[in-house]
């Protein structure tokens, strides 16, 4: 983890091209640092001027008498090189650069970034940007930026840190959450990320004892590996992380490329890792902000078992309470879209709830009707009594404007209070309008409050994945590649080779207990016949070649074969059709045999792959097979190896639970056991190491014993190559 | 359509039950008349005061001595049937009955309701309530309501009707309107509906000149063509409608059954009337009021030529215009998600920006950098270059806290003037921090402002469709089941049979131009075979009997038959299967022979079924065939008879296109015939008139020829029941 301690609490800035003019680039810092109240020792640098803002101006670093924590550099790019150097002579621990015209500007601009970085490494210098709009510690007032907007008003200091890529997002996001009040420990802005990227600031935040919620957001990762261990200390630290990630949709991600450029890799990825460990994504800056808010203010709710495969918000029971039926529909109606369990009253309140008010609706959603107005107090008491009941993880409450009415308020308050001082009560979320003063008094007690009602239901879905997160810390996390993995199979692999036949792919999978087709190889007529007459008609003969990847192609597969007759006749197509096919380099393609395989019967097809991706490794997808895959694009993938938990919610995701359970008048197919081969079949990919490029079977049958291979493919990369 | 003037624009008005204390049920009406500034005559009624709240009251209303347009009735349940008669006999025209009491409270209550809606019909009062509200007309001061909430402050003036089916919903929507400052006509809330329904209040609101946009809230609707002629009424108008309708889920649906008490029928059903009558859908209260913000404040794009079902979101171009590259991608994303086509900057406009800012990506998103702080005026060139470039629909403007900036503000004011003075530019809509003066300056020259990025895009979609549907007026809705039909087959069918035999169901496909596999009826084996021979093996055999509907239950359906042999003992199987068959009534049935038909060949399955709605009438839906319907559930549903665009954008919707459209190297299909093939089906459900209950093709074959019904059944109705 990289160290940003000289960064973000530095005892000492110096501010390298410090202007007079508090406006400029130059000026802004030293005047945000004075005017806002930063404590520490402030250095101007300017060769030309003896003062700076009413502060003794330094002609150059050395002069300054100590080395700096934070040097703030504004100069300009031609200049930087010769400023870093002077920073690596006088020990500064860390550097902002904010002048642009680097990577974001052309060719020459990529050098010149590259340069940057290096001596920047060489001298130990933890540096931040260029092109990036800065840092501030709100707790330690210390605002290492060019961005006026501190001066219209600082947010309040608060656990959540915030991390983007972008500056003019960082400003925005700075001004909405000053708006809403929403508490901030850190803001920082990474720009081009020469050298601190968005994931080494998560991994920081993740370890400071004032940070409990991290927002980030990225337009892209060039170290994928560097972003998942930031999640994973985040997640072992039990911090809820929030990510926005633009580039979604092929439009977005062809505009974030050009605007970043760099390799930003496919959205569906990056989801899978944000899936791995537990990240909530934001779609909007609004959600963004309102994750922020639940995160960092929210109680927890109880935690519920969670059987494999289940997000958590799929198991803690809500309940909805509400002046409302409409607007209670409209909750209940948002919370099964979520997932979150409604049970009815538990039948002590029910009955206490009827007995005061005959045509209330304790089912849930749990309706106290228009006599809210008349009867505040048994308002109250409904909610007290189901979030006391155990019954449920959180109380979504629609009071309508019920909170301000003189005689509703100091009910709630009571309820409130004393609810906030059991810790066994389940979390009081609240929908209404509210006055500003109310609100914080409620906020204060752990109650959130929103003006929509779907949102207090979202809230109790995202504290419900939180409390689990935060419970679990960390177990179930997939294994990063530098962990010890079970084993290592790539020194057994051909070394040349681009490609496995497919009768060596499927004695892996065999070896690695993924049911596969009765099969053999055999290296003539006669052996092939005696094989499939071992294993029992139709078979399938397949060509065996690894120069040969697309066997169909040369008449290489042929399916259903009935009879000995029929086996030779493929046996001779497929050996003549070696005979006439050459290798790239002209030379003749060796005829390995064919692979002779008991043809599999069964219901349904299910595809399943794992693949390198050039930024987080290897991703593992499943889906139905056959055409339905490419119609309705529905597939899930997961980081390779998957847990049985995450292989599990792949089955879900993908709708091949639907086919698996007895579909049809089918027998229902063993999900856990489906789970199993999937997460075996991603860690074979796994366990193959770096050689593995592709590992595809397709299909897998679903038959009445569970999915069993019915084809693999898998191909490699040349030697020496190194991950992801 | 129901006249509302007396209801909403009464110039007279009796309290009955009216109350000395103002804030009483009976009380609060005459409060609000008073203090609000209601201009009309207004009678307190009161047998036992001399004078309410500082008004002569009158001790019945025939002491008035005029007949009032307007009754307010707040007396309890078991006095309103007396009250009813008085207003019977005084000639009032409306009444808004508060009580609750009703229908809402169990079976006595549905009989006092009854006889209370049945008393108003015949007295020609127009009913709104019991249990209600009431209602509200904004610009006359007209408050006929007991809510105290018009107390705390009363929404703008304005052209935004809302009409809510919950008090509580429109309560609250009313406190949400006077927050964000929505401008308001009228106010309705509707209640148990003995009366009045949300539908009568959408059609009244329709024709009225002062509402130019209608917001609605329904929890279910029981009179579903009441609901539609009130859409059409609204479309043939011009003016959009926005409706939430809560229940969407399974737990909400069950929620809203019990919360109405009425049957709400299928949200997907819901669904199909508002895609058939351009309904904009809320489903939170903040897209609800965002909607009509937009519609009511946004200026209209300019119509793009719109393809065969397509939506006009998906043909009218967005530009995006940011300071910030990363928000410019969110903003990308969802233009993509919501299918707007972001065309690049035209080249004469695209020069110009790079010209002044070299860095600046004249791709859309355009992205004129950080640049715009020192350089605002090329900002606003860019905005108003792409605006009047008539390249573009609409112009999504990213200003982060710009507009708030001294520099920029008297620019965008300048671009903002010259643009809303030129009908031909595009709508402006912006995103970012604006103080609330500049904001009320921008939205009174038609530029809409937005905090979240997101919402400026989806204000973009829902123009684009408003402003092709005003300028349809009305056309392409599907006809009313009032309206008439081509033909209607319904005297044709056999008068006690609950269904057709599937040759009868193939002939009425063929006589209505939907491609059939080639079949014909045999009556004996020989007939059979002849048939065979003459169309050509392989054939289906399936039994012919009215009777008998689930044909393969009993053995009647033979697949792939190759030669005369397996056409004979298919026959007699059948005969003897129909001979051991005996119908509901123990009497034999008869046997009409078989249905000998061509096997279709093609690769892949599509279902197409028409039922009978209770609520809505028929409705038809089309879907993937095979297992993948019941896997995947991605259908598409539309109100029968369909128009050719909404056949269309159903294949589309439902995936079938994608299997259509040359999947996996099969040739395309011509999706126009496809579409006319869904529509003829549509069109021969709706012909076969009130017997139809259910048509189903299941499946239509995908053939190079296009859709082939290779199965037909078609269940009915007994005779002389009416419609829906």
């Amino acid at each position: 983890m990289v160290d940003l301690n000289s960064l973000l609490y530095p005892r000492s800035i110096a501010v390298v091209g410090a202007s007079t003019q508090p406006d400029k680039v130059g000026g802004m810092p030293i005047r945000l640092l004075r005017e806002l109240g930063y404590e520490g020792r402030l250095y101007p640098v300017n060769p030309s001027a003896g003062e700076v803002q009413g502060l003794r101006a330094y002609g150059s670093l050395s002069d300054i008498g100590e080395p700096v924590d934070l040097a703030i550099v504004a100069v300009p790019a031609s200049a930087s090189q010769d400023v870093m150097a002077q920073l690596a002579g006088n020990g500064t621990r860390a550097a902002v650069v904010f002048t642009s015209g680097f990577a974001e500007a052309g060719e020459a601009g990529v050098r010149m970034q590259d340069r940057l970085a290096r001596s920047a490494q060489e001298a130990g210098v933890t540096l931040l940007g260029p092109n990036c709009l800065g840092a501030m510690n709100l707790r330690e007032r210390m605002f290492a930026t060019f961005s006026p907007i501190p001066l219209s008003g600082v947010p309040p200091v608060g656990e959540v840190g915030l991390v983007s890529q972008s500056g003019a997002f960082g400003a925005y996001a700075y001004a909405l959450a000053r708006e809403a009040g929403l508490g901030l420990s850190h803001w920082v802005t990474t720009g081009n990320e020469a050298g601190l990227q968005v994931a080494d600031v998560i991994a920081w935040l993740a370890n400071d004892p004032n940070t409990r919620v991290i927002l980030a957001y990225i337009e892209g990762c060039r170290d994928g590996m560097r972003l998942r261990q930031a999640l994973d200390a985040a997640r072992a630290a039990g911090k809820p992380v929030v990510i926005t990630k633009v580039g979604t949709t092929a439009a977005g991600a062809r505009s974030a490329q050009s605007h970043t450029a760099s390799l930003t890799g496919e959205d569906a990825v990056y989801q899978a890792v944000f899936d791995a460990y537990g990240v909530h994504r934001a779609h909007t800056l609004e959600a963004f902000f309102r994750l922020g808010y639940v995160l960092s203010r929210g109680r927890r709710p109880a935690l519920w078992h969670c059987p494999d495969g289940l997000d958590a918000s799929a198991v803690t029971p809500l309940a909805v309470v509400t002046v409302s039926g409409g607007v209670g529909i409209m909750m209940a109606d948002r919370a099964e879209e979520l997932g979150l369990p409604l049970p009815p009253m538990p039948e002590a309140e029910a009955e206490a709830l009827r007995a005061a008010i005959p045509f209330a609706s304790t089912a849930n959603p749990i309706d106290v009707t228009g006599q809210v107005v008349a009867q505040p107090r048994v308002f109250m008491d409904a909610i007290a009594g189901v979030a006391r009941s155990g019954a449920y993880g959180s109380v979504a409450a629609f009071l309508a404007g019920g909170a301000n009415a003189p005689r509703l308020w100091p009910e709630l308050q009571q309820t409130v209070a004393t609810l906030s001082e059991d810790p066994k009560a389940a979390p009081l979320l609240l929908a209404g309008i509210v006055d500003d003063d109310k609100r914080a008094w409620l906020e204060a007690r752990g109650c959130l409050v929103f003006r929509e009602p779907a949102h207090a239901v979202e809230a109790a879905a995202t504290l419900a994945r939180a409390a689990a997160m935060e419970g679990a810390r960390g177990a179930g996390t997939p294994q990063l590649p530098t962990s010890v993995m079970h084993a290592d199979l790539s020194r057994d692999l051909p070394p040349g080779a681009t490609a496995l036949s497919e009768y060596e792919a499927m004695r892996l999978l065999a070896d690695a207990e993924v049911p596969v087709a009765l099969h053999g190889l055999a290296q003539d007529a006669d052996e092939a016949v005696r094989t499939a007459e071992r294993l029992g008609y139709p078979v399938a003969v397949k060509l065996c070649s690894r120069e040969i990847l697309h066997k169909s192609d040369v008449g290489g597969v042929a399916l259903n074969l009935a009879d000995a007759q029929a086996v030779r006749d493929a046996f001779a197509r497929m050996e003549g059709a070696v005979a006439r096919t050459r290798a790239e380099n002209g030379a003749p393609v060796p005829f390995e045999g064919v692979l002779v395989a008991r043809m599999v019967r069964g219901w349904g097809e299910v595809m399943v792959g794992v693949r390198r991706d050039p930024v987080f490794g290897l991703v593992a997808l499943v889906g139905i097979g056959g055409t339905a895959v490419e119609i309705f694009r529905q597939t899930a993938r997961g980081l390779a190896p998957l847990s049985r938990e995450r292989a599990r919610a792949m089955l879900r995701e993908s709708r091949v639970a639907a086919l698996c359970e007895g579909h049809r008048g089918n027998p229902g197919v063993d999900l856990d056991a489906a789970a199993q081969v999937l997460a075996s079949v991603s860690e074979l990919a796994a366990n193959l190491g770096r050689r593995l490029d592709t590992l595809e079977i397709n299909p897998f049958i679903v038959t009445a014993q569970g999915l069993v291979a019915a084809d693999a493919v898998v191909t490699l990369r040349p030697d020496g190559i190194s991950a992801p």
